[in-house]
């Protein structure tokens, strides 16, 4: 049990430089007000263009891109919903659970001075529930009532509406790009009251512990733009809160809709309030990995109590979701026995060593409702995990995973009678043509409850390119209608994820997210594709890489074939160089189709030799300006 | 026309060193004979796994990966198919076409000097059909005749038979996995006799001209595996016959099933004999962009005349495939005068501009016939080109993409007539909803010619990563029916691919075509996919490595974390860490689900206590064993 604790001083050091904190190139910072609650302020990425237009994008980065807000690590970033959560006049606060060494991974109470100086400044008085309240967006929906953060969400997802509506004028080309969706239901403008509806069903969550009040609101739903999640992990040796918090400020950056912290080992309690207290985006664990620690990685040994233990503190920290795998039974783990590759989830696998080890039902599945009733004390949303997901596409949509599936929609349906907003965990590996199916029996079997998945991964033969193996299937789920996707990085199933991977699977899943929303004919979707083309098609050089998703990249790609500063507004790209330019040739097309509009029907059909001397005598404009772009370059 | 042209010198230095021929980690070359045909033997890549196992998986690297066998660039590789070629007795050795200047870009003898002399070697006395005779592999396969080209290919398609086999035999998984193939037909045991049929019907196409006789038979067509094409260009300052063949060397050691050469500017007709006379691959061209070169890039200048002599040139070489643009007629031009980002082909837009500036039909169209004499007197397999492929995904599937489509049809009907080989090329810009029609457009527009796609891309918005938004509708096209998918690099739309991307670009295809495999239930594709999962149940890591479809970057990423020796034999990884794995507890619920069997159904049936109690007789067996695990970390 040794380890290097830091000392207090280096914990706070160094903040400033390894925060990052430029916005993207070409973006900066705008808020938008609600109407029924007046103060909210909801911030979106606005990128303005070479042409004077200007782009709002969805922005998962918080505060941290917008250089007017002032931000201190050790202090926390703004709670902006604290007053909203007050308001309701539903909660109190109270003590707390005593924080103990062995949340840390310690034993002694020396170390456990490390706790406290580590968290200082960031420690919150813990909010719940007044006895006999509920305080889920679940519980409000149902109550009729639109929540600041309903509000925030509608108008959060609609920013693009109007780019959309302009370029939806045109009806051909609306009619062809309308979407299959799949049964999904996408309003061409999101209100607050489609926002309510949709939770009050189960068909979306807004994850917000009332304990995390600083994050952005944001919903998860299968009739809203498809999310991504990613997941981080503390250091082998905790460094400093400004270098855990910044690893959560990165996913952000590019376009992480939720993190994981998926920590284990030592200080993971302290880590976690770094991360809580300057994260944007919700949080979510898998609290059976703590537990597991302080039973000291036996996993026969887990209780009830330890479990119950950690979910209370977790939940009094501000724990947005949890994964739980409630729904892996002891019937269930002789159906894995013929896999090829077994139990692969670890909280799937922990809980499996239990049962058969004790020979008793998962304990958290009998104790369930116990759970519901902390879950609804703090609004914690259940993500229900899938313990028995394959790890192999020889697994796939087997027996053990989908009757794991089934009883996950059992749990829902108890999940809901206490209110308790629901996301359902899925796989994992699945080959093309089995992926619909497990979207269809989702749907079927866990009521419409959104769906969360790992990838899908569609080939098992690309170690360090598993990013794309489950891109695809990430986007095609995506598409038949899951409603937030958990990234996979280069390093899947090789090792622990760098800075670099974690930026490439995030811009991965970012664009099958996106593919996936135009797929659904989401009506905001494809305005920035179109953005895009438009200066492809005009040559803004700097215009295309400040639209897309990573513009650091893609101008570095540039700068290697054509450095020069001039090659930014050049009228032709390096593939065909300046002779010669399909795009250029384009606008030649457009003229002509415009003379040719000019002449009757009846002079079209005089074929096409007589069309030609036609065409002559109506004037060489086309050819002057091709000659004149020709010199031009 | 300054140009700094290379001592011959300098042309044939360092070759050695420059042309990569490593075989690839854990891999050994093996070849297998032919019964029909005796004298063929079939190039394959055997992996040897750490468990003494073998796997067998496609090849298409060549004699390259060969190291008992010497390879000089500057003479060529063994032409394996030449006797093949005499023996039908229907070809002329004929004098040829005399080489020019403005072949290679120049027009003083001077400058020809260099193309002698860098040719020297390499320089065949081309073939053609005797007077009457017609030499494609389609004619043969229509007069019944099983060549050694047919064979060949039909054992290189099986290979993986017996390893299918062995996995096939678990029905309830072979159910699972069946696929879902869309009408494909995809027997368990690919024949010579179904080779030659699906040759004859047009299904397939097999491109090899008849003086290109170094090319390893291959077949495109969606009954057989998917397959991937790779695109490369001349460098700048053309430098060596070995670095230009290394890109072609290089594109084949990562799966490049044919290579594009899209050579613009000088020497390219010097560089196409170093790529032709070493590629153990189909070569395929755009002989527009030649053409155009000889009229100094100014399309309207183009003429019939020029381009059927590059044509001839070409034909003379060994190319193995010409991409024409014969589809797009002049009453198409204005369909696309409405699109976002107008004609993007680049073959397109050449065409577009000559048929409004002369206001005549495409002269590729209106001398389809005159082509067809010529394809068939070589055995050159018609790409038919889409000129008019959609260039964001706003422009998919539109009036003029389809039109030229049909059109396509129309002419794969005239070059069947003359048993000339067709494949038809597609899009392109294509959201994921849009990728399904234009597969079935296809299959009924063109009569089950193969399809051969660019990607496609499913958004616009990714700059830097389009071979992932590519890789996305290439894997789902691939599943849907297209035979061939032509690559996409990280650099498309901002500049020329290095080394390195056209490395990523490949692997990403081979693993969309893979996964398009699997999910067509081609009953090959998932042996690979099980040796992997295989190896990593076992933790044999260095077979996890040479497995993959890339074994170098496998085993670097592994490195970054563990880079001891020992931790390739480590019965964990770093996921998880030595204290919890869980597919060491799978190993635990398969001893447990074989004490369960060992019960009878009726004691199963008598409830959980009971039956926990009787485990526990049953001995500790399982608790022991998970012990001792332990305790070995």
């Amino acid at each position: 049990m040794t380890t290097s604790v830091n000392t207090t001083k280096s914990l706070f050091e160094a903040s400033e430089e390894i925060i990052t904190r430029d916005p993207l190139p070409g973006s900066s910072k705008v808020y938008v007000n609600g109407k029924i609650h007046p103060h909210i302020r909801v911030p979106m990425r606005k990128i303005t263009l070479s042409n004077d237009e200007e782009l709002v994008v969805y922005d998962t980065s918080g505060v941290y891109t917008d250089p007017n807000v002032e931000i201190d690590v050790t202090k926390g970033i703004d709670p902006i919903r604290q007053e909203w959560i007050k308001a309701r006049g539903d909660v109190e606060p109270y003590e707390g659970r005593i924080i103990k060494p062995v949340d840390n991974g310690y034993n002694t109470d020396e170390q456990l001075e490390f706790v406290t100086a580590g968290s200082k400044g960031l420690h919150r008085t813990p909010l719940r529930a007044k006895k006999g309240k509920n305080v889920t967006q679940l519980h409000y929906a149902r109550q009729g009532i639109i929540t600041p953060e309903m509000e925030y969400i509608a108008i959060r997802e609609n920013q693009k509406l109007e780019w959309t509506k302009a370029y939806l004028a045109d009806e051909e080309r609306n009619g062809r790009l309308k979407g299959e969706n799949f049964g999904a239901n996408l309003p061409e403008e999101i209100t607050p009251e489609f926002v309510r509806k949709e939770v009050a069903e189960g068909r979306a969550v807004i994850p917000l512990n009332i304990n995390h009040p600083e994050v952005e609101p944001m919903i998860i739903g299968r009739n809203f733009l498809v999310k991504v999640n990613s997941n981080i992990g503390n250091s082998a040796t905790t460094s400093s809160i400004a270098e855990e918090v910044e690893k959560m400020v990165w996913a952000t950056r590019w376009g992480s809709d939720t993190v994981m912290d998926l920590s284990t080992g030592k200080n993971i309690h302290t880590t976690r309030d770094w991360i809580l207290r300057n994260s944007p985006v919700p949080i979510g664990t898998v609290p059976i990995y703590q537990a597991l620690e302080k039973v000291n990685g036996v996993a026969e040994d887990l209780t009830w109590e330890v479990f119950k233990d950690t979910l209370i503190e977790q939940a009094e920290q501000g724990v947005d979701y949890f994964t739980i795998h409630a729904g892996l039974l002891l019937h269930h783990v002789p159906m894995t026995a013929k896999r090829v590759t077994g139990i692969v989830s670890r909280g799937g696998s922990i809980m499996a060593k239990w049962m058969i080890h004790h020979h008793q039902e998962n304990f958290l599945y009998t104790h369930f409702e116990e759970i519901c009733e902390i879950m609804k004390a703090y609004d914690i949303t259940f993500s229900l995990g899938d313990g028995l997901r394959p790890g192999s596409v020889a697994d796939a949509n087997d027996e053990a995973q989908f009757a794991e599936l089934k009883t996950l929609g059992e749990l829902t349906k108890i999940a809901w009678e206490h209110d308790v907003q629901v996301l359902i965990e899925g796989p994992g590996h699945v080959p093309m043509h089995m992926i619909k199916e497990n979207m269809e029996k989702q749907l079927e079997y866990c009521h419409e409850a959104p769906f969360y998945t790992l990838g899908p991964l569609t080939t098992d033969i690309a170690p360090g390119y598993d990013h794309i193996t489950s891109g695809i299937g990430a986007a095609m789920i995506g598409w038949y209608g899951t409603a937030m996707l958990c990234y996979v990085t280069p390093k899947e199933h090789l090792g622990l994820p760098n800075r670099d991977d974690v930026k490439e699977g995030l811009i991965t899943y970012k664009l099958a997210a996106h593919a996936a929303d135009i797929a659904k004919g989401h009506p905001g979707a494809i305005a920035r594709d179109h953005a895009m083309s438009l200066a492809r098609f005009e040559f803004r050089w700097v215009d295309q890489f400040n639209i897309g998703l990573d513009p650091e990249r893609a101008r570095e790609y540039h700068d290697e074939t054509m450095p020069m500063e001039a090659a930014k507004t050049a009228h032709f790209c390096s593939m065909c160089g300046p002779k010669f330019c399909s795009m250029k040739i384009s606008a030649e097309v457009r003229d002509y189709a415009a003379e040719q509009e000019s002449l009757s029907e009846e002079e079209i059909k005089k074929g096409m030799d007589e069309m030609s001397q036609k065409f002559q005598e109506l004037g060489g404009e086309v050819y002057i300006e091709s000659a004149k772009l020709e010199s031009q370059n």
